[in-house]
């Protein structure tokens, strides 16, 4: 089999077994997660006109901008695609009934309680996925009836669970509780990571740092840069006093590191960390002043791309990481 | 081919092409980590005799006590076994002279300058492992010449790296700047989770927190038996300051939590610290004035068996992992 420049039609025969790709109507088993400010039409556009699911990240949108993507990205692809939407999110109910009203095809909850919707979208035949960080919210979400899992270890950017259980345990912890399609998230970026995922049971991945650094990602050009420079080491997981979250290390995390190991209060890290910090960082640019949520995947990337050369990229390394592991076990 | 109750020559078999285990004589590519207090003579035989990588952990060792487990192990096994040795060892100098006079075939170093020694075992025909939690440490440990790399992810008990990065973002980042055997450490306890680190690329694993619940294991029985009946986040990396390590949740680590909570100095976390309180822990079965040093595998762990049975359940479920891999695959 020629390993170089396979397209999509190619690599959809390597998993056209698949069980998740069967669930979501997609060719390749890799979900771009929702990523506040980084995630619009452009970018699920192009990941699911590539043969994976595309996701508009409504967390940082208001009503009106989630449904001017949505009509976008309608335009721009006739596959699937799907909504983040993150169960704090202080209008959800208007997130909620454009959803349903634009028959978006697959949702995934995250950051709340997956009982309080699932049923809700499941009766307009809209697919739910939830993000779980742990075996008890995974129990939660299985009697709420989603149709998969999206199990993310505590190397994920952004928000995190409590735990800090890593991927590489928390994958074998939940696929012991469930049969349901699992899809790994956190630390992922290259083939041989995917497939080390496939081995303990997921049906797929869902990629977020990678896809920040996307040609078509809104993340500001000097945040793709920062992070396309980074090293191992260089994102710590901080705030735990409020909701742990996966930082590149800049000026505000210095800031936030300081006042932690100052024994500072929860009111005084979210006065510190006041609003807007996140816009300002990952999309105005501010290296200095704003917030980077960024993954450890980060020390993995090291170029910009478009995400349908990194989805190739990511499924050749991934048919070769194949193809060596047979070998070696072939006398 | 049947999966049940295969022995060790049927699991050899299976690793027959593998490097590691040409490299180092043995017939699984599964190392039983040094850990002090857990890791004598007793396991370490049991370990090599299944065909797996046997190790004496020499940091909690006197150095009569070391000779003592070394003549001991020359009687339980005539198969290749190691000693890990923590750089950082007080009297390291008598520990060398006993591992190059008694002929020990393998040595594990750990948490030091890999440079120091790596030569003067070689000269003496002495292979050399080390262990890293980094690419620069990893660099440096090539230059010195090691026959292999261990690299040890954040998920791993007891003393850990200061970049916190997990297993599955290490293996990549260190299969990148090398050829040579690398073994992952750090979170595995499960078969599949073996066959996801050598789809990475990695030769083999190596395995504390599993083998610390052995029966040969010399840990005590009431912290092998919290370690069994522990959950996902029962452990925490702590003592940032000093030196990051990986604790069971108790007492003791409550005290640690409310110190750094409180903005505790160096001087204070040591003075809380104190000396013995590992050999207390785990040794001595002391779980509330102990510190318990394990790995997050500990959630995947449910019950206390032999070494033996811990290494044929492990290479079954990783067979049985791969066939399904390959069965998804086939058309």
């Amino acid at each position: 089999m020629a390993l170089h420049n396979m397209n999509t039609q190619e690599h959809s025969l390597f998993f056209k077994q698949n069980r998740l790709c069967n669930l979501l109507d997609i060719q390749i088993p890799v979900i771009q997660a929702g990523m506040i400010w980084c995630s619009g039409w452009k970018l699920a556009a192009a990941v699911s006109n590539t043969g994976g699911l595309g996701i508009i990240g409504a967390g940082s949108m208001y009503p009106d901008v989630l449904k001017t993507h949505i009509a976008h990205i309608k335009q721009a692809t006739t596959k699937p695609y799907g909504v983040n939407l993150p169960l704090f999110y202080p209008d959800i109910d208007a997130h909620i009934e454009t959803i349903i009203h634009e028959k978006v095809p697959i949702v995934i909850t995250s950051a709340g309680n997956p009982t309080l919707y699932t049923q809700k979208f499941k009766k307009h035949d809209i697919k739910v996925m939830h993000v779980i960080a742990n075996r008890k919210f995974a129990l939660k979400a299985l009697e709420a009836g989603v149709d998969a899992l999206i199990a993310e270890g505590v190397e994920a950017g952004g928000h995190n669970g409590f735990e800090e259980t890593t991927t590489l345990t928390l994958i074998p912890l939940i696929r012991q509780i469930t049969d349901i399609p699992l899809i790994a998230a956190g630390g992922i970026a290259t083939g041989s990571q995917m497939l080390a995922a496939i081995a303990m049971g997921a049906d797929g991945v869902q990629m977020g740092t990678a896809f920040v650094t996307a040609e078509e990602s809104s993340a500001h050009d000097n945040f793709k840069q920062m992070i396309i420079n980074s090293a191992e080491g260089d994102t710590e997981l901080r705030l735990k006093k409020l909701i742990p979250v996966r930082l590149l290390k800049n000026h505000f995390y210095e800031l936030v590191r300081q006042a932690e190991e100052n024994a500072a209060s929860v009111e005084e890290l979210k006065a510190l960390l006041g609003r807007g910090r996140a816009k300002k960082g990952m999309f105005e640019g501010d290296l200095i002043e704003g917030e980077l949520e960024i993954g450890q995947a980060a020390a993995l990337i090291n170029e910009i791309k478009p995400a349908s050369i990194i989805i190739h990229q990511l499924i050749n390394e991934y048919i070769k990481s194949y193809q060596n592991l047979i070998q070696q076990h072939t006398n």
